[in-house]
């Protein structure tokens, strides 16, 4: 607003550098590659990465043209951050924990366990420093990030035993990724690391004993219910996994800084998109699930203690050797322990007179 | 998408009728006003409309204005749609629910009593037929609207004495405007309805003995703390109050097609900007208020109970008589039947996780 009264009337484009078009204030036509880290079969994730092109397009009369790629199509899931960094893509719609091992800080980029629930995560993005931090560690690579997705709380995944205490966990072979499997590994669990057209046959013969992947409508269709009676929640490593926008910076700085502000826009509008669509597709598919046998069992407050204290352990010790690590800890412990009443007052106490006027029982 | 490839080469522009600007792919240069419903002092719901604006100027190269101006500049608040509707102004940031004696489907735009929380009001008015309801009833005044905010739950208010029983409600004078009013009435509160400036003195003075405003940041600004000492929860009236930009439907049906998809992905980000920035500043309130010697207190569960029942019968009268009154409730139900189950499994159960672990004691 302050540069509209400087500039009077001038044409602010003119000004604000844009290069190729002939006339300032016109449409420049751009065309983007981007890969999705996910198949096109886990349709509301992938689609997320659809919708969030198709509203930069609808915002630019179709001129800014984002094409979308599944995993494998272009580059591997796991490859989308190098793909990004070395220019070979403009982009990717990826989670930025799957790039923990370059930076352990990209970790708090989409959530780690005991983290903030996906209204907080956004909001630590936005006004407690999230972005700024992540966006620090991934200028490292050449990129950027605009949040763009949350799959809300995930399922704590499909156990063909029951688990009741801590001893429960040792030895216990579990298809689980990331910092989760890290923090469960403290515990005994050994983490196991499986393409996800893999996972059924191992859990069916026994190779494994428990798997975690997403949601009931994801789950449901890669059918575990079929051979792991017991389904766990919540999901604590992931208790509200944001996705991403990651930008080429050369690609990025370069565009008009109208188009910068449409790819924030589209982003924030398929960030809530994701979540929202996640939630329209995992009730009912929750439903059905325990219509078919499927029985549901929190982790125990023993289990989940203990995870938290060794999460803790793990944090604190990767803090000790990585300043940026450190700082985006502080940044989320500090913002939580801020928020945490006030959720328990406002939001968490509705939900729960919520709760007990609407569930159907 | 399909535009796109039937079109081929052409310019969309050309095809999609924009009036005005020489060159079909530029960016016409528009200006419209948009009222706030609230005052300047509000700073978090009258930012809002602001930061809407301002969403909408970055990702046009500022070739799309809107001027915002607070309740009373133009016009007072609650007339905000009829101004919207009679064309005087292009553009109003509002609650639907102001508008309940025009048409009390208006009512869930916003939210009623004991309604969604801020994430489920909004799935519902994008993936469960929300938006169509609401702009069915808001075409009748010749307007449309794009869902642009939240203050998530609010609080229950300040009362001078503690109220425990069914009987502490007989004939309690509270300042209280809406469908919550209306609810309250049929347990025998006498709701008032009173301008924020004037609520200070009639509580101070006993004309009032209840208020409730919106949180802990608005109400702090009010002064309330001085004179009431018990600050109840939640606000089961309001447990997610969405916003609205309402728009003249003429205004809206001539923009290029590519202004409203830029109207509605600013909106989005609006949305979240609001519910982020009220988080953000209600936190430390609270905390600052409790410091300071407020008490908080739940309502009790046969307070809320008892309104519960009486907002079902509220509701079915009202649905006897007004077909798309009853099409939008049953709506609400239906989602919120089918989403409570698993918000309790996924949301729920990892919030109770995350404040077990959160809370600074």
């Amino acid at each position: 607003m302050r540069r509209r009264a400087v500039l009077g009337g001038l044409s602010a484009g003119l000004v604000a550098g844009v290069a190729a078009p002939a006339v300032a204030q016109s449409l420049p036509e751009i065309k983007w590659r981007m890969t999705s880290s996910f198949p096109k079969s886990l349709d509301t994730i992938y689609g997320t990465a659809q919708i969030f092109a198709q509203y930069v397009a609808e915002a630019t009369d179709n001129r800014f043209q984002i094409q979308t790629f599944a995993a494998g199509e272009i580059v591997p899931g796991l490859q989308a951050l190098d793909a990004v960094s070395s220019g070979a893509l403009e982009a990717a719609h990826s989670p930025t924990y799957f790039y923990y091992g370059k930076d352990p800080t990209l970790g708090f980029g989409t959530g780690m366990p005991f983290g903030p629930n996906a209204r907080l995560q956004h909001a630590w993005w936005h006004f407690a420093g999230g972005k700024e931090i992540i966006n620090e560690s991934l200028a490292k690579f050449n990129t950027i990030s605009l949040a763009c997705g949350n799959s809300g709380t995930q399922m704590g995944g499909w156990f063909r035993k029951e688990v009741n205490t801590l001893d429960d966990l040792k030895g216990l072979k579990f298809r689980i990724g990331g910092t989760g499997g890290k923090v469960l590994e403290r515990l005994g669990v050994v983490p196991q690391q499986i393409a996800p057209g893999d996972i059924y046959p191992a859990l069916e013969k026994g190779t494994i004993d428990a798997v975690e992947f997403v949601g009931p409508y994801d789950d449901e269709k890669l059918g575990f219910a079929k051979v792991a009676k017991y389904y766990y929640y919540p999901g604590f490593w992931e208790g509200g996994a944001m996705l991403h926008s990651i930008i080429n910076l050369d690609q990025w700085n370069k565009l008009p800084k109208f188009y910068q502000a449409v790819l924030n826009n589209a982003a924030e509008a398929a960030n809530n998109w994701m979540l929202a669509k996640y939630d329209a597709v995992n009730a009912p598919a929750l439903r059905r699930l325990l219509s078919r046998g499927t029985e549901l069992r929190p982790f125990s407050m023993d289990v989940m203690e203990a995870a938290y204290r060794e999460a803790n352990a793990f944090y604190n010790e990767t803090a000790a050797t990585n300043p940026l690590f450190k700082k985006a800890l502080d940044s989320v412990n500090d913002y939580m322990g801020e928020q945490a009443l006030w959720w328990q007052v406002g939001e968490y106490s509705y939900e729960t007179l919520m709760l007990r006027t609407r569930i159907k029982r």
